[in-house]
């Protein structure tokens, strides 16, 4: 089962993006793992780190998407 | 069965997204239909009814969702 790292910061268009990937995500495959950077700031540096430059994004396979915008991750600091 | 529609121009940003689209979403639930706007910019009317403003872009329920950016819709006219 592979992980698929879904940040987000609570934003509106966060939440929109998040019912898409709890939604669409084929969970057969991957176990989603929603990370709240606004109430969890200490896991900015493992986003930083994944190349996560804005949420909401997903990562999947170390590879980095940033669906929409919400907020900068340098506003979250 | 829900239709999921991906928009791409065949970027290398683009690429990255489709193989996203055509591995991780759940295709026991959505019709997965990708639309190539490089190759069949009749298809840009459609794109833009639906809200795209740029490739790639993934439209599931009448949201859109930018993945990333590789091209605007104004530069595939």
């Amino acid at each position: 089962m592979r992980t698929a790292v879904f940040y987000h910061a609570g934003c509106p268009v966060c939440l929109g993006a998040e019912q898409m990937v709890a939604d669409a995500i084929d969970h057969s495959k991957y176990q989603v793992e929603i990370v709240h950077l606004g109430e969890n700031s200490d896991h900015i540096g493992d986003a930083e780190t994944a190349g996560v430059k804005s949420v909401p994004a997903l990562v999947l396979n170390n590879q980095v998407f940033h669906i929409n915008f919400g907020a900068s991750l340098e506003d979250l600091k």
